[in-house]
């Protein structure tokens, strides 16, 4: 049986006591069983790491950064491979998958400019002959806890930035489709990353509350749905640690009467119905000011639909592929179904899809649905499949007023070319990524990723300058050399130092 | 009855269903009684503050920080009424509290930065005329609860900071001294800001817990004691709020064979002894490198103790005064009994002070152990007393490891004129603010204040960059123009932008 | 008669054996006599400075800034007084010379924040054990050189930030207008400036050439004309000084058609007439996108010009005041012949301007010249006086061809709701300081102000960061600590550090 | 004939109507000519780069990055063939052309991180609904004209930050070592260079004065002697451009009493004899404190200096090589006789070289001269060879104020474990580069190089965030969007913006 196994001390592990089984969602076939972590396997991994901290945070820097400029190249030259363990176990097309990697790539990418963003702040004669500055310093032992959706990028946000800080990481990503973000471990080693310092380990809650709960462990970083972040955040921070804990999304896009709509239509199809949807930061909400757009957006959209294909994740000419699993399929169908209950209108249905060939694979189709109130259950949870809702208002102001309301506040994007409403738009929503003319403005590796209300636990974003500030940790030193033969007074006072 | 009231909406409000005493700690009377908030009251003050915060946000960042400009000039040319009110319930002597209050018109005046520290970062093509940026955006309403040892210090930490970036405040001060706190409240209405956007909330358990788990605080910032840290992160991160909450403290001087003891032993009197003590950052503990440096090192301070001079706050001879309650007279005095009982040898004793005509006062004198070692609660325990412990190694490095091992990590000085010692200790030790023949680390206000282990619970320090960053909220935008009459094609992959 | 003398070490000092009239521009009559420098006094006030600078860049940062926040408070409270010296050697009204001053503050309120703008750069670990960091330390003693049209907030822009990075100052005020800058150096003193450190010098060409070839002094800041700002520039740098020196304008506004033309207007005459013109950011050029556009420009503004009013500097009624002299009278009216004669259309004609009971100021009305050619040597050239001219051109490309084919590139606006064009004319325009619908875009005091081309030479702007880098040198640190008992090798190759 | 050629326009051109010869230094034997390029190449050259620099500073920004991740791969591969390049026309040993190498590849790697350093600052709300940010342009096209002594390292000090900040650059390296140079220069375009983006152009004063003179230059960086330096700076301004110009060096170690003198030597031994003392860097003279330390000092560098072995490039076994000419090396030669006829005693005498089996080679073997004083010319000049003089002086105070007076400020060392007496050094010396303990203090490549006095004219120095501002323009844009029908006032006033 091909045992999908951790990554501990540079060395590939298989042994385990649980597995659970990995499919290939285009075909749904089982394609192995991948390993579950006891307890006792995650903490030999922290004991390892804990080891190996002391001699990595005090390796020179440029010698740190260095590791990830190597680490890039192998990305770079293994991406066929990365790409293909991607898309045989999530689904995603090549060219989607390869879109994810370049997206980490960049994050590695910026990860060598740890030079420049890890530098402290020096102050000269904050009192008299008294230097101070500050050292944003290893945390230790840290962990991320990753999602199928992106099983490389995802990653690639957080350990690269941790590791170049001089952290040891575990990283726990997610059990359905862990091969590639294993084989991008072993790459990590080769690029010359001493043992120990990195560890992956497949896993379950077990392996996640061990994690939380050990006080080794400094930091916690995790994307996921809103419900885990939640679970993840109060659990890790009870435990005195920090964390950052990324949910759930329904990102809408306003579509304005000045926007081009047949360049809209373009724009939203690939944002909604791209990666099946599977994407925190799809576009699975337009809002239509008036009756009039609304009217012809869904008669553009509607025609594009047609021509859409999906299937396989090996056929370069899908548009997209299958969702991730047999359940997920049921729960976007049920999501559809729910919509047109409540009174939505399913304008085109891509419930009954069939991919021939591939008719056990866990396909649903692309669909739009028109009339969506915000009272409806399929608009206020995430569906995260190939389903683009349209809601029709009157003007911007109650298009923003509903992206205002809506529990979660990930991303956004506003289709106009009028000056004055990007800016009002973009000052005033409460979603922190924003897009003007951007179907999805996931900020680019030297900005942070970070929604607002329920899309993020925390205060400081992921990767970027935010991720660097996350895992490292501040000191100041106030510094000041005494003269010789001065005698000092004793000072009762609070010191003010000048 | 003087009642110390509530500041809301621009008004003191003196009505409420229950009342706590506040005593004059030199002379022990009672001096007035402080209303204690009912639920309902924060309750109101958050609605206030929620209402001011859209018009608040939107003022041109030069107007707020205009207002901290005229506050700092409040604050100065009030400063004797101000300390005379902190004196007062405090007990501290007013050159202390001058030092105080000196130390927070630093954060007012660093406020005043807030045109350079807000600034987002803009990038130029992160793709194909495509832009973006970050805004750091306010948080809406926010809430600091501050210990009674620095009543107005460590407000000033916190409100000017979150105010000036766009923030509303609500603060519950200690209530044991809450007069002076009170005081600068109206001064800060005086000063120009709208009625609203602050308040100030006396109260126990019931205002904090209301302020814990109202929906509409974004933040909260804490200083006391480590167990109401914990409590306050496990509590305001479970209800989704981000927090920074600063617990208690140990801080250890290394007294090294080639430091001035003369200097040392003037700069540990004030450090040790200064405002009885009651300082997250005193210098609570000396550890003396060889017997030799301890020896000489208890002669000199006895002698000098000797000299300390304490009594009432109303007489600037006085080196320090009274502690804040009988209470926690008697908790200090139990600190001394417990080292002597297991084994620690009482140098000075300052158990029985007595303070003529301030008979029913607070005061517990100078007090000198040796002889002190890890495993004593003495040790392991904050005192928050005019008490300093004195433990003998054989090494810097065991120094070190002593240090590295308690629980607390806040602050920590070495005397030395070796500059390898120096940067070894501040590079290795696992404290977060460091001296370098620095008495009280405390890092200036355009630094940020922060400990590490069970000193600090969340990721970002308090005041500072630490501080702007905590009370606000990344927002990033992307942004890219439609060239007129260009057809775009849809992108199914990931986009990567360039 | 009155001697506007100079202020050297902390005293006025009226002695001079040359001197020169000054004049109300309102009245045209002689007001007082300016005392001009001789070689010899200007190096006494070298020579005060150099031997002040050790003690003052030793000065603790805080205290430096601390100096400035008090300043502010002066020039707050003596604004009146300010507006009134400014109003009768200059001849702009009261609320114009208001907003001068408002602006000069702000540099001031800047200058507080250099406890924040002033901190170097540290980086742990450049090596093994090996630390580096950036200072950045004070000059010397630094020169400004400043016009008469701004003769408050000009100075306000740089001794402000010279002075707080640790600098001593020699100020070289206009001799046209040099009370008010004299009194508010009177205010610098009595916000607690040491005597010596600042000097203001009123004086000619040998007083700035003294100050061009004194080794002592370290950099020069001007803003004047173009030819002299060549000059003060090729002849500072050839003696080996920094220099930044900013020169002459000719700044274009580009309406579309798309703009609002009636908030066009109202923007327009304010940017243009504003000061009479004698503004470095005035708008001189307005260039309509269209016949129809400049046709509909031109009527609305000839109506508005109508009902503007102009008259002496002391009546809060008028719009705006007289020019600096009779002489420049006389060339600003050149100018309008000038255009005349080369074939443009002088649509509203200020040339015979009289004020009643002011017959001898120094008045131009104001002027709209339609059908401006870009071979004209009013285009070619700054008229600096209430001068608008239009010029039609038929599309937003050529508008921008234009304008970065103009020999200066300080200022320019674009009138527009688009938000590509708006992004389009930003990006592309070879100028400074870029305005999208807003007339004068003089960057805020916590940004920086320099034009392109021949209006700024040197590398750094004026204020804001770059004045902090202009007025300080960098000194970078790279440490270690050997280690006791540790035998080095020695390294022949070029040391790469790690 | 070996032609070396210049590199334009992607391509290699030798055609030369003048050339000049090149010789192995370690032989004494000419290998080849180098080409001279007339004005007309030159401006050819500035011709086609000019042509390349629309799209090339308009390609997204990560893209140019990239290609610096590209180089410095191929630097990487390909560094014995560069090292073999340097040392045959150089002269210098493999070990130390490997150290220049990468010293020059970590400003590679520093360009990486360009997307960090090139953020602009981003300002809300200014005023009321008003946005200002910056942005840093590139230049267009900018020149560098690089010495002998680092052919690699310094030019790539220059080009990757010039480049990856989006300018054209033309490369004028010395006409002594040229083929190194013009190797990377072909690796640049093998890393995806466009053509016309970057050239190289060898020659003599017409091809700098051609550089110097033409408009389109914008900026140049020159590193060289003071006296050239301060010809390029003058001439360059007074053509106004911005200029960088690094000249002479004369670089003191201040050995204190309590410094390990062992390891004082063997850190000088390498800092003052390797690549002999041909470095502007190299450490060329010793102030001894005391006469004790002198004597210590002398007695064990004499000793060591025995063992010292030089010879030529391409024996690994060498310490170092010749210098870099016949006419140099008579120079060096002049300098120790000067010294000795001055009074200075030669205690180790390199005048009389000899190399065996390569008796033309000009070598010069390591000089050590004690007694030296102030008022000798081969203390005031930089000898630029393997001569290490040594300066008795009877404190600190004294040393620091003989490295203060000196014409010089390059880099300056002090040896010694005190931290009071390196602050004070660091603080005060008159130097822009500042080691403790550390003999070459070259800041790494994320800090920025440049001397203080006559070693910089200019106000940014060389590489790091400093390079980053000197390559770029500022730009800042003042934004406001007009509200639709809102009617707005003509101001006359300056206008505040809040």
């Amino acid at each position: 049986m091909n045992i999908i196994g951790h990554f501990i001390n540079g060395q590939i592990d298989t042994q385990s006591a649980r597995t659970q089984a990995v499919y290939n969602p285009s075909t749904g076939a089982e394609t192995g069983h991948v390993a579950l972590a006891s307890a006792a396997t995650v903490e030999q991994a922290i004991k390892i790491a804990s080891e190996a901290f002391p001699s990595w945070r005090d390796t020179p820097l440029i010698k740190r950064v260095r590791i990830m400029f190597r680490f890039k190249q192998l990305l770079e030259e293994n991406s066929e491979k990365i790409c293909q363990l991607i898309g045989q176990e999530h689904g995603k097309i090549a060219h989607d998958a390869m879109g994810e990697l370049q997206r980490g790539i960049e994050n590695v990418e910026y990860a060598c400019a740890a030079t420049e963003f890890l530098k402290g702040e020096f102050s000269k004669n904050v009192g008299p002959d008294i230097d101070s500055w500050s050292e944003f310093q290893a945390l230790g032992v840290v962990a991320g806890i990753t999602p199928f959706n992106f099983p490389v990028m995802v990653p690639l946000w957080m350990f690269p930035m941790a590791l170049v800080c001089g952290n040891c990481f575990i990283l726990k990503p997610s059990e359905r489709d862990p091969s590639s973000t294993l084989f991008i471990a072993e790459l990590l080693k080769q690029a010359g990353l001493p043992d120990g310092v990195f560890a992956l380990i497949n896993g379950d809650k077990e392996a996640v509350d061990t994690l939380l709960h050990d006080p080794r462990i400094q930091a916690v970083s995790f994307v996921g749905s809103t419900p885990i972040a939640e679970y993840i955040y109060a659990t890790a921070t009870a435990n005195g640690k920090r964390c950052q804990a990324l949910g759930g999304a329904k990102n809408h896009a306003i579509v304005m009467p000045d926007a081009d709509l047949d360049n809209v239509v373009n724009s939203l199809l690939g944002a909604a119905f791209g990666s099946s949807g599977e994407r925190c930061m799809a576009l699975s909400v337009a809002v239509a000011i008036g009756d009039d757009v609304a009217d012809q957006l869904i008669a553009k959209i509607s025609t594009e639909m047609q021509k859409l294909k999906y299937g396989a994740y090996s056929d370069q000419n899908n548009d997209f592929g299958p969702l991730i699993s047999s359940a997920h399929q049921a729960k976007v169908v049920a999501h559809i179904d729910s919509a047109e209950q409540q009174g939505a209108k399913i304008v085109v249905d891509g419930r009954h899809a069939k991919v021939k060939g591939y008719e056990q694979g866990f396909f649903v189709g692309p669909t739009l649905i028109d009339a969506v109130r915000a009272d409806m259950s399929s608009y206020q949870q995430e569906i995260f499949g190939p389903v683009l809702q349209i809601i029709r208002v009157e003007s911007m102001q109650a298009a923003m007023q509903l992206i205002n309301e809506h529990e979660y506040g990930n991303g956004t994007c506003i289709y106009t070319r009028d000056g004055e409403a990007a800016r009002y738009f973009s000052t005033h929503i409460q979603v922190g990524m924003v897009g003007i003319n951007i179907p999805l403005p996931v900020p680019v590796s030297y900005h942070s990723f970070g929604g607002w209300k329920r899309s993020l636990f925390g205060d400081l974003s992921a990767y970027g300058p935010d991720g660097a500030r996350f895992y490292t940790r501040r000191k100041t030193i106030t510094q000041r050399w005494p003269a010789a033969d001065v005698r000092e007074k004793t000072q009762f006072a609070m010191p003010t130092l000048n």
